[in-house]
């Protein structure tokens, strides 16, 4: 347990499933976001069968274990969390939004294992599955169309589980051309404004500055400055030419 | 379109998607999200009529709009933002991480609209396509199971774009028993403790604050208190008959 790396601590738990393609995307969408451990409670057998042996079956689904009821499915967890589109029956239990239910649940795979449970297509989880279950989660769709696709439901949840709310910032930036580059640029682009009579030939400084500001916010990158230079270079010979 | 909800000003633009169940799947997570224009451009043909005719196809699905080329597709927006798996091709763009693009996207859909466009099953978008985006998005999926179902992914893009940083913290919570019923719950609980001789005669105060910590530690729920007492009056009675 101490060595088990968190994607294996989870247990994606998909209860009387009926739909193979779904067996299949639910697995699919576990090995998007580094989670290995399927376990289907009294699939539909035919679906079971034809998700394991659809070409390309995965390894999570090669490895999916079969349970005859939720008690076995989530013994060796420590936290069980039902998945749920609510509305469809009184809640006995906790609910909890996606965003703040996968904080607990991360939290709680840093230590132990922890069971996710998602219903079958038509009727979601039973009172009987959800006695098993700590609490509820929800994803957060609208009130007109609360039901999402099991094989979605399962992407979104898991998702939220690896999203890191501190690399929301970190971005892969494109690396902005250098002051002394955009006013090589600038200069030249004057040049061909005099050139093509853009500019009038008693113009103000106020109207070069004015263009300065317009490359400035432009934000370019490095990496296109010399193709710029190139291009301006090129107008500014052509717009001589006539002279 | 000042007027104009945010979740119209979106538009979700699929590229030469080949599979019809995905144009469905789309389109069901769009619904689920509160987004309601859907854009196809250049689709297999009986893809796009076999999802539009699909029992239950929803009305996304039927105000579905088709365009011959991206160009059209994204006339109307200020914004165009591309998905991608990455690494099937040297980037061109600024690439962003889906949980800081969404933020961005997000900003953007206040006051204009935004195209988030994804590519075909197989190859993604073409560099042509790309040419057409002012950066791209990409989801944080593992090295070794990069490429994501195109329904999924969809469905988990819309998600990160109405899910609230602000309400991660909301629970819907179930309501504590008050310090009032706990202790009553405790003192019955006590009582059956000395009768059932779990407790000897002359047990220390300290072995009764062992049991009240321990009756406060579950957290009893407000709904839940009547029962619990019904039940250990039942106890305390039954052990005081053989006395």
């Amino acid at each position: 347990m101490k060595n088990e790396p968190h994607g294996d601590r989870l247990r994606v738990v998909l209860v009387a499933t009926r739909n193979p393609l779904n067996i299949g995307a639910a697995a699919r969408a576990m090995s998007n976001f580094g989670f290995s451990r399927l376990r289907v409670v009294n699939p539909y057998e035919v679906a079971f069968r034809e998700a394991r042996s659809a070409v390309g079956a995965s390894a999570v689904l090669a490895g999916a274990e079969q349970y005859k009821n939720v008690t076995e499915a989530v013994a060796d967890c420590t936290l069980v969390v039902g998945t749920t589109a609510l509305g469809h029956r009184e809640l006995q239990h906790s609910l909890r939004r996606l965003e703040y239910g996968a904080r607990l649940i991360r939290k709680r795979l840093a230590s132990s294992r922890v069971a996710l449970l998602f219903g079958s297509e038509k009727v979601g989880l039973s009172n009987e599955d959800l006695s098993h279950c700590h609490w509820l989660m929800r994803i957060p769709t609208c009130q007109e169309h609360i039901s999402m696709n099991l094989g979605q439901a399962v992407a979104v949840c898991l998702y939220e589980l690896v999203r890191d709310a501190k690399l929301a910032h970190q971005v892969v930036k494109q690396e902005s051309a250098t002051v002394r580059e955009v006013e090589r640029i600038t200069g030249v682009l004057l040049e061909a404004l005099h050139r093509s009579g853009y500019f009038s030939p008693g113009s103000s400084a106020s109207a070069e500055a004015k263009v300065r500001r317009l490359v400035r916010r432009l934000n370019l990158p490095a990496r296109d400055s010399e193709v710029w230079l190139g291009i301006l270079r090129q107008i500014v010979w052509k717009c001589g030419q006539g002279t």
